[in-house]
């Protein structure tokens, strides 16, 4: 059988985390957290079972939930999304990226992507026929060379998908590289897939730059939202899609074909918890306690750092530990020396190895403490 | 924008449902139950969730849940699945389905369908470039001309999708067809996608016809499950496909950046609900009861019918009642009688209208009984 994405393996997430247990490593590899979720919202979704939420919810969404994230979205960037016909709840954010790479590339539209870059993107974009156009991240600041994109437009550019707070290198998107953006696609039919699932890990009293902030992209764009990354339940698999009606007509008509609808009783839920919104405001804070106290734990290591500004992951740079290549020594620290994290160049389509590692620091402090124990030693 | 689906619509199924809501009418249309859940099942989840199993599953699913999977079809059929590498969980069938499609499906492949057939598998087919060959079944009996079908396959033909127990018609095949599609394939590199969410729906002691009972189809099979279907709870999205390793690791590539993985929580619980067969293994005398009471009470009214043989669909061909198309004719039920169905006509391509409307009987007997009072008066 003719194999449709012959490159494609399991992905480093399974594969780190596989190891992890297989070691039984401290695993800051794959993102999530090992604290627990609110109880209060896990009665929320208990209760809408026990009335009765289980059957069908409708196909975008349960409208409450589209609601309350409109009121959400309106408060936090000043554009108002139509709850009705701009407003798709997903089986996830993953989904709502295939969702959209399915309902808008045709076989040889050219799609530009940030590296390193969530591995998801280019799969999806080659199994619709489309081409991966890679802009590379400089290196150590992951800033972004806007003449090197403009020279990557074409006339087949379809698509340019963006991702801020951006995975892996924990950077944000500045007001000027948004100008820049806006410059760029001003008299084009380009599309922006905006990936923000980490809008409210974001640090340091940076604004995050949302699409949604900009109504000249926000008129193009999809923004990807994310309750698994906002609310600690990355396995309830809920998202959501925004954009504008006719492009959300489009979006809608692969959604339904693909899933239909998403958990009934979790959306339930999440609507009713939304109601607080201390619930996702509180993020910043809470992260940030995290992210400072493991970069605290980690001074005078052996490990070169720049504190991440948002995401739960903070990049080391281990250059004077070893010259091993990334993926050698992500399993080495992981065999050996019990803490899995994930390497870095396979974010990137040249392979392009700078010698870091992704650390989650999703994860309690205690976790956080044994963790820079290990790498104090090394 | 060009549209990649610029026929799709929204499906009846949402079409009907919201008709049904706005005019209060009784919905016997989408299929799904009106009856509570088991709180047990209930029960199971919140556990699940208060046992911190909130974060990602593995993304081919919980290994519990693929064993149970496997016993129980091995025990059915006689054909053991491999839970590490034959078994995924999805985010229900239709996401299953979907990635099926999506893994195998190149442009201008050509994919048999059997119509009336349920709506998602053309739209798919189309968003991956291939062509769709339908084949109409007999009507009122909905019998295959196998000789029809063996004129469509040509060296084109990459995939069959068969579903049986049938959606819409409620028919289910017989060790005949299955031994026809068997000739029909030998020799060739045809997939089969055998729809099979309403496997433990069938009555009269009818044996399900799985693909998992013939190795020779098995070999080139894809089996799509749903548990949404079999518990009663179609708004969790859980499903499942099974496939030989081969097939399968081609199916994961798509499904792991499709979805990545399924709800934690809800497959932790079917794994344990799964433990006791009655659960599933009384599910014929269950709705077969619903059916009779349903048929029986719709004796001497001026719809007639074929008792559905599996499925918790019943057509009625209302001839007798006016010569109005399908559609209108669902339409004013629901409004004029507060009574929604679906018309069958939008599952043929051809749009071959024979004056039948489906009925979902997954409901209380009092829904049933409100539901047949009004019938009788038309
Ligand atoms: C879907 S598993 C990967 C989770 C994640 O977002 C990450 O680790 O970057
Ligand atoms: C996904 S909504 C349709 C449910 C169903 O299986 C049917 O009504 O046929």
């Amino acid at each position: 059988q003719l194999s449709k994405l012959p490159a494609s393996q399991t992905t480093i997430f399974t594969k780190m985390s596989n190891l992890a247990h297989e070691h039984q490593a401290i695993n800051l590899s794959q993102g999530f957290p090992d604290f627990p979720v609110d109880p209060q919202l896990i009665e929320l979704v208990s209760n809408a079972m026990r009335a009765g939420k289980n059957q069908y919810s409708p196909m975008a969404g349960l409208i409450q939930l589209r609601e309350r994230i409109a009121e959400k979205t309106a408060a936090a960037y000043g554009y108002t999304y139509h709850p009705e016909t701009e407003i798709t709840i997903t089986s996830g954010a993953t989904q709502a990226i295939f969702s959209c790479i399915a309902a808008f590339i045709h076989p040889q539209d050219e799609v530009i992507i940030f590296e390193p870059a969530y591995d998801c993107y280019e799969p999806s974009i080659t199994l619709f026929g489309g081409k991966t156009i890679p802009i590379q991240l400089s290196y150590p600041n992951y800033t972004i060379d806007w003449k090197m994109v403009a020279n990557s437009v074409t006339p087949k550019t379809r698509m340019i998908i963006i991702n801020t707070p951006h995975n892996p290198s924990g950077t944000v998107w500045s007001q000027e590289d948004m100008a820049q953006l806006e410059r760029l696609v001003a008299d084009t039919n380009i599309l922006i897939l905006s990936d923000e699932v980490y809008e409210h890990i974001i640090f340091d009293n940076i604004a995050h730059q949302s699409v949604a902030r900009y109504p000249n992209l926000a008129s193009r764009s999809f923004i990807i939202g994310s309750f698994g990354k906002t609310f600690h339940i990355t396995g309830w698999k809920t998202g959501y899609c925004l954009a504008p009606s006719e492009l959300m007509k489009e979006f809608r008509k692969v959604h339904q074909y693909n899933v239909f609808s998403g958990n009934h009783p979790v959306q339930e839920a999440i609507a009713r918890y939304l109601e607080n919104p201390f619930h996702y405001l509180s993020l910043p804070q809470f992260y940030q306690q995290k992210r400072d106290l493991f970069l605290s734990l980690l001074e005078g290591s052996s490990f070169k750092m720049n504190p991440t500004s948002g995401t739960y992951f903070q990049l080391l740079d281990y250059t004077a530990v070893t010259e091993e290549n990334d993926i050698i020594f992500a399993e080495r620290l992981t065999k050996e020396h019990k803490i899995a994290s994930i390497p870095i160049s396979v974010f990137n389509t040249s392979k392009q190895d700078d010698k870091v590692l992704r650390f989650c620091f999703a994860k309690t402090d205690d976790t956080l403490k044994q963790a820079a124990e290990i790498l104090q030693t090394i």
